[in-house]
């Protein structure tokens, strides 16, 4: 089956999640992805567990569907091979600190000599530019930063992280979405182009409502635990075994849950609850009464009450029962292959359903250095020369 | 200047926040966005406050660079201008909830017979396939069903949602790579296609570490407030006067951060603190070692010590405080435009820094039907019909 990107070609020398989430995108929708990991221990990813086999499985599920090399470019030897790779490629993608790839020979303006119509995507924890660029940028710091982690947490509590490495997340997805527009208009004029993009700047970018409120009105958002900043009942409440989502996000919905659900009529004409901006005004009240009917019964109770009448209402699952939930696995969000070294492996899936173009897994993440030579051989080097290299410790 | 998706042209009938912030960024890149709204009150964000001049804010952060139709779809004069639309176009995005695009006659086996080159892009709570497909899907409910909010919160806390609508964006995001991939795809092909993708799939593929802990080990990411899930002291402590993080990812940072940041050196040799594996195991004790000290000086006195000292750090900002931080001002996140009611608005900022095909602000979110009749006349509608659909309540 064809794939979208099958005639682009990524030299990746990003490293741990942000880039390696790119590249793997990119990889499942057909690019041939070349990872470049440093010599000698890879990329720093590859010491973080579980393992299997002495293999990462942290490696291991952001780093399928590419080729994997070990290259030494401090030396010259190793440079001049990633700069013949480079004149091979569409697209170079790098996650170095701000003027490293300048110290290595490896910037934007000596690569694009050699390639002028080289897509070149810089990913750093606060961009190439401003009065942060040269600090070390992780994801929590970006957290932080962006205002991320003040929103998340309970009312008055301390600000707590995602759950997820939410903006390293959102700079590789910032990166795909840019390496592809790019990608298009190279298609139409064969130029390159450079993208400087960061893990505070990709996350920021994503509080819509929260500036909405800021710009227009001056309001901060902030913690409110699972609630909803502006429609009430929206969030979480315990019950008798676990936690559940309520979604009555209209007065429909609200007189529904009163009336079908929790049985509990009168609070449609309760004074305190009678619109969404009383129940908002009320909220710590609402919540006590929605909990005292709720924490009764089973979730499992509540959820098909909820369902049969129409209210919308979720489990709020761990991520184990979210894995193995059968919608889940309906939907292929869970797959499996075949890794040299872990046997038949379990991977998350693809989220997009393309019908002509379907992300595939073609090949498990690479063993470090695993397709060094089958590499340098398409790159027309000799048995000889390779093997110089290798005792050179340069590949 | 050029933008990459110039010749790219989109009809978007989706509402709220992911359609829309896909199409919004399709837009920044360039592409013609005709945003059909629903007859007679539009998109459902219009309603979301706060409001200029009875205008959303919360509508025009998600929304410009679009214009706007309004369109009665449900009667045939107006379906008939839908379809006419779909023929001139490359993309078509709609998130109405599964199996109701059929009833309404623009499902994707009808468009394609309009036109074979459409890509079809359906956004929906949990997917158009799956036991879930019927229910009522919104972000938050995705957060519950996908584990992201059970792995949120802090230790043995409730479990509580991000701070953003992040199932939204994920959606959004993953719509942009997917368009973008099926458009390569049809550029060299003339082939559409059709995308199916959910609010829940779309935000658990982004579960990297956690998959891997859990296929790799069987191990369930849980809530740990800020504390990082493998690495220690990596999260946020409170000051004299607020919140910061550190980052001390390694044994070479945790040394320096005892004897240069906290000045207790006697913590490195502590059998408690010797290694990582020593200090997560003691988090409490360590948590409470630390935050003893911090809490003695401003933030700013210790982000300056951890700066000197080279250990990742970052103060946890409100909001506003990061708007208003002078870095990401400096990077262009907030930027400025003109809207005809709103004035002089303000909003987020592009976050890929493209050197040839940057980000633009063409034109501001459409009023309520704005584009109508500019867009029919370059239908060919003639402004005696154009008036007869007005009269008839079609636009």
């Amino acid at each position: 089956m064809q794939q979208a990107l099958q005639n682009m070609k990524v030299i990746d020398l990003t490293q741990v999640l942000a880039g390696p989430y790119c590249t793997m995108v990119l990889g499942d929708l057909g690019a041939d992805v070349i990872k470049v990991e440093k010599y000698p221990h890879g990329d720093d990813s590859r010491i973080m567990g579980p393992y299997v086999e002495e293999e990462s499985y942290s490696y291991m599920m952001a780093n399928r569907n590419k080729r994997g090399i070990r290259l030494n470019i401090k030396e010259e030897a190793g440079l001049g091979i990633l700069l013949d790779l480079v004149k091979t490629a569409d697209v170079f993608i790098e996650n170095f600190r701000p003027g490293v790839t300048k110290k290595l020979g490896i910037d934007y303006e000596t690569l694009r000599q050699l390639n002028p119509g080289l897509i070149y995507c810089s990913i750093s924890g606060y961009g190439q530019t401003g009065p942060y660029s040269q600090k070390g940028g992780y994801d929590i710091m970006a957290q932080g930063l962006s205002g991320l982690m003040s929103m998340t947490g309970e009312k008055n509590g301390r600000p707590v992280k995602n759950g997820i490495a939410i903006h390293d997340i959102a700079a590789g997805m910032t990166a795909i979405y840019s390496i592809l527009a790019a990608y298009i208009h190279k298609l139409s004029t064969g130029e390159g182009q450079y993208i400087d993009l960061s893990l505070v700047d990709s996350g920021l970018a994503w509080t819509v409502w929260e500036s909405a409120a800021y710009f227009g009105a001056g309001e901060v958002s902030r913690a409110n635990g699972s609630a909803h900043r502006v429609t009430a009942p929206y969030q979480g409440f315990p019950t008798k075994n676990g936690h559940i989502l309520v979604g009555a996000g209209n007065q429909k919905l609200w007189e529904k849950f009163c009336r079908d659900v929790i049985e509990r009529e009168e609070l449609i004409h309760d004074p305190r609850f009678l619109t969404n901006s009383e129940r908002q005004a009320n909220l710590e009240e609402l919540e006590q009464v929605i909990q005292d009917v709720l924490i009764q019964e089973d979730s499992q109770h509540w959820l098909t009450k909820l369902d049969e009448a129409g209210v919308p209402s979720s489990p709020i699952y761990s991520y184990d029962e979210a894995l193995n939930d059968p919608h889940i696995r309906s939907r292929d969000m869970v797959i499996e292959y075949d890794h040299p070294l872990g046997g038949r492996i379990e991977s998350l899936g693809f989220p997009a359903k393309m019908s002509k173009t379907p992300g595939q897994v073609k090949r498990p993440a690479p063993l470090l250095g695993q397709h060094t030579k089958e590499v340098l051989a398409e790159l027309q080097y000799s048995e000889e020369k390779i093997r110089a290299l290798e005792e050179n410790k340069i590949i």
